[in-house]
C-alpha cells in the first residue's frame, strides 16, 4: 500500500461513457466525475477515481453516458400552459387571434409561476439544466427557477405596447432595472434584456437597451430575422433589413443572442461571425410556423456560436432538447445539401456549450471540466431502442429519447434520480395544469 | 330492467379518447371498442358499451387515447442491427464504403431474424402494428413476423447483382415465387415485389415484375426519385426521368408504392394522383442523407395517398413512428411555406390509414371501424409532458413521445400491456444485439 490518503469529495459519478464536450469529439469509456461543493474537481478513469477519492456519495451508471446538462437557449416557459392550444395555423393568425387574446386574459404572476414550474419538471426529466427565458414577469420566473434550484437567465422584456407586466416604455425599463438589481449577484439566476422583436420595438427603445446592456454587462436576447415577412416589413418601415438596423443602433456585437435567423445573406453571416453574435436555432418552431430554414451549416463554417432552443410550447409543442438536437442535426444536412454537415458531435456541442456561450455562462457550464459547475445529465443507453451500440454520440443524437435520461444534477445537487424528480410535487403540478386547461377552455368558449 | 341479454365479446377497451381516423378529424371522448375474434365489432360510448356487451376481458385507459396501430410503410428492419454504424456521411460513401461491405459480411438468415426480432420489439413499444418490409431473406422475415404475431408485407427483392439472397436474375424471381407461394393465404403476412431502385434494376427485370405483379395481384414497393442524382443518372442512362421510364414499362399504377419521392415536377405529382400511386414519405431519412424534400402538401392537395415510413435504422436511426409523424407534420409546413399545411389529423391519417392503403391493407386495418382487424395502440396523455391537454390530436402529433404508448393489440391479441411486451424475451433480444455489435466491430477493425 502507498499510504496515500484519499481526497474527500461529495459525489462521484461513474458512467459507462462520458462525453465532456470540451475537448470536441471525445467519448471517454468508463470514466468518473468527482464533485466537491457543486464544482467538478476531476474527470478521470473509474479505477483511478476510486483510488483517488473518498466520496460521500457514489452514483454508478455503467450502461449510461454522462454529459453536460442540456442548455435550452430560447424558450418562453410560462407558455407551457398553452401547449397545443392553437396549431396548424399561419403565424399571424396563430399569434393575433389565439395566443395574444388568451395571454391577455391569463397572464400574471400565477400563470407565470405555474407555467415555469411545469416547464422545470419537463426540462429536468429531459436532461435540460439551464434555460434562456423570454417572457413577461421575469421577477416571478426568477423566483420560481431559484426555488427549484434551476439555472436560468431571465429576459427583461421590452415591447412597444402595454401588457400586464408594464404599461409604458418607462415602466418596462423601470421594472427591468428592479429585476436585474434583485438578482445581480445570484449564483443560479441572471438577467438579459429581451426586446421582443424588430417589428415591436422602436429605435428609441433599442438605443436605450444598447446603453443599459453595455453599462450593466448584459446580453440582449432577441427574435431576429425569424420570417421573410419581418425582413420585408423592416425594409418598408426603416429602409433597412432588421440586422442592418440593429447594427446602426449599435446592437450587433457579442452581447447579441439572435434567435431564429432563418433569413440571412452571406454578408450577414460574415457580420455575425466578425462581431461575435450568437445564433439560437429553434428548428421545430421554424418548421411548425413555416418561418424558414436557418442556414446552420453556413453559420457553423463561418465560426458563429450556435445554440439550440425549443422556443415556447405553443409553437413546438414540447421542451425536449434531446429531440430538438436531433431535429437540428437532421435538418441542417438537408438545408445545406450535405449529409456530412452538422454532425452528431457538433449538434451536441451546440445543445450544451454553444448554449452556454450564447448565454454568457460558458465559464460556469456547458462542458465537463474541472472548475465548472456540476450541471450534468445521465442518459441510459441499455434500452432496446438504443441497441446495438455502435457509436455513443450517434446513438445519443439520432436514436435516444428524452425518457432515457435517468439522473440530472445542477451545481452538484441531484434534481432527477433514477427517473424520479427530487422535491417536486408532480401530482400537484399536473392538477394545476388541468385547472389552467379548464380555465382557458372557459375563456375561449 | 329490459330483459336485454348482453352480447358476448372477447375484449372491451375503454379509452378517455378514441381517434378512429375514419371519419377524418374526429375525436370521440369516453368511447370503447368491442372486439370479437380479433375483429372490431363496435365503437361506442363507454356507458353504452358496458350495457350492450359482456366482455371476457375489459381494459380501461381513461387517461389515454386509443387509435389504430401505426403503419410503418417503408422499413428495412434487419438493419436495426446496424443502427448508428456510419452516420454523418454522404449517401454514396455511407452506402458503398460502410453499409454494403458490412452487409456483405453479415447478411444471412441469422442476421435477418435477429434484426427483425429487435425491430418488432421496438415497433410494438412505439405503437406500430404493421410494417412494409424491404430487405433480403423475406422468407426469414415472414417467419419472424408470423412468430411474433406482427402484421407485415415483406418485399421480394430484385436487384441486378448477386447477393447472399440470390445469385442471378432468375434466382431472384424463383425465390420470390417460392416466398409468395408459401405466404399467399396468410392472415398476417403478405408479400410485394421490391425492386431496389431505378438505378439497380434493368428494364428487363422491371418488365418481368410488371407482368408477375399483375398476375399475382401484388404491390410493387420501390425507392423512387430519392435524390437529384438518381434522376440525373436516369436521364443519362435511359434518356428519361425514373418515373417516366417506369411509366414506359407499365409500372405507374395503383400497385406502385413509391418511396421517398423528393424530386417531383407538378406533372409527376398529377400523374401519381391520376394513376393511384401511393407515396411513402420518410422525412428523417431524407433529411439525414440530405436527399431532398418531399412535396407533401402538394401531393396531399393533388389527392395522392400519402403514407409515412421510418426507413431503416442505418439512416434514421430508429423505428419511431410517433416521432416520424411529428417530423413529417413539421417539415411539410416549412417545405410548403404554409403553417396550416399537413395538419395533425392529416399527418396521423397518413401514419395509419394512408400506410394501410399504400400497402393494400386498408380493408383490414388503418382505422377503427366495425369489421376491421383490432390492430390498436393506446397512448397515455397524463404525463406532465402532455399536460395541459387542450387538443388531443395536436398533443399526439406535436408533444407525445413513443414511450407513452401503453398497450398494443394486433388482431385483438395483446402484444404490449401496460408498457410490458407480451411473450418477448427482452433480455435475450438485447444480449443478441450486443453480440452483433461485437461481431460487426471485429469485422471493421
Amino acid at each position: 500500500m502507498t499510504g496515500h490518503v484519499p481526497e474527500p469529495c461529495d459525489l462521484l459519478i461513474e458512467a459507462g461513457f462520458v462525453v465532456p464536450i470540451e475537448p470536441h469529439g471525445v467519448v471517454l469509456a468508463a470514466h468518473a466525475v468527482a464533485i466537491r461543493d457543486g464544482i467538478v474537481v476531476a474527470l478521470l478513469p473509474v479505477a483511478e477515481a476510486r483510488a483517488r477519492f473518498a466520496a460521500v456519495d457514489t452514483v454508478s451508471r455503467h450502461d449510461a453516458v454522462l454529459l453536460p446538462g442540456l442548455v435550452n437557449a430560447h424558450t418562453h416557459n410560462p407558455m407551457t400552459l398553452l401547449r397545443g392550444i392553437a396549431d396548424d395555423l399561419p403565424l399571424k393568425v396563430w399569434l393575433q387571434e389565439h395566443i395574444w387574446p388568451v395571454e391577455g386574459a391569463v397572464m400574471g404572476p400565477d400563470f407565470v409561476a405555474d407555467g415555469v414550474t411545469l416547464a422545470i419538471a419537463e426540462m429536468l426529466r429531459g436532461g435540460t439544466t439551464c434555460a434562456n427565458e423570454n417572457y413577461f414577469f421575469p421577477d416571478v420566473q426568477a423566483a420560481t427557477y431559484k426555488r427549484h434550484g434551476f439555472r436560468a437567465r431571465v429576459g427583461l422584456p421590452v415591447i412597444d405596447f402595454p401588457t400586464a407586466w408594464a404599461a409604458s416604455d418607462d415602466a418596462y425599463f423601470d421594472r427591468a432595472g428592479e429585476v436585474h438589481d434583485q438578482w445581480r449577484d445570484d449564483t443560479l439566476i441572471a438577467t438579459a434584456f429581451a426586446p421582443h422583436a424588430p417589428y415591436t420595438v422602436s429605435d428609441g427603445n433599442f438605443a436605450r437597451i444598447r446603453m443599459l446592456a453595455d453599462q450593466l454587462d448584459l446580453p440582449v436576447h432577441l427574435h431576429l430575422h425569424e420570417t421573410a415577412q419581418e425582413v420585408r416589413q423592416s425594409i418598408d418601415d426603416h429602409g433597412q433589413r432588421p440586422i442592418a438596423r440593429l447594427d446602426r443602433l449599435g446592437l450587433v456585437n457579442d452581447r447579441l443572442i439572435a434567435v431564429h435567423m432563418t433569413q440571412l445573406t452571406d454578408g450577414e453571416i460574415d457580420l455575425c461571425a466578425e462581431r461575435g453574435v450568437s445564433v439560437v436555432h429553434c428548428p421545430e418552431s421554424n418548421l411548425k410556423l413555416a418561418s424558414g430554414f436557418c442556414p446552420v451549416c453556413a453559420l457553423e463554417r463561418a465560426g458563429v456560436t450556435l445554440a439550440i432552443g425549443t422556443d415556447g410550447c405553443a409553437s413546438n409543442n414540447d421542451l425536449d432538447m434531446v429531440g430538438e438536437t436531433r431535429t437540428a442535426a437532421l435538418l441542417a444536412k438537408a438545408v445545406a445539401n450535405d449529409a456530412a454537415g452538422f454532425d452528431a458531435f457538433t449538434a451536441l456541442r451546440a445543445a450544451t456549450l454553444g448554449g452556454a456561450r450564447a448565454m454568457g455562462f460558458d465559464h460556469l457550464v456547458g462542458s465537463i471540466e474541472p472548475g465548472k459547475q456540476a450541471d450534468l445529465a445521465c442518459i441510459d443507453l441499455s434500452a432496446l431502442e438504443t441497441q446495438p451500440l455502435h457509436h455513443v454520440v450517434s446513438q445519443l443524437v439520432y436514436a435516444t429519447g428524452r425518457q432515457q435520461v435517468t439522473d440530472v444534477w445542477i451545481g452538484g445537487v441531484a434534481k432527477l434520480r433514477d427517473r424520479v424528480l427530487v422535491d417536486m410535487d408532480i401530482a400537484g403540478i399536473i392538477a394545476n395544469a388541468r385547472q389552467w386547461r379548464t380555465r382557458i377552455a372557459a375563456l375561449r368558449s
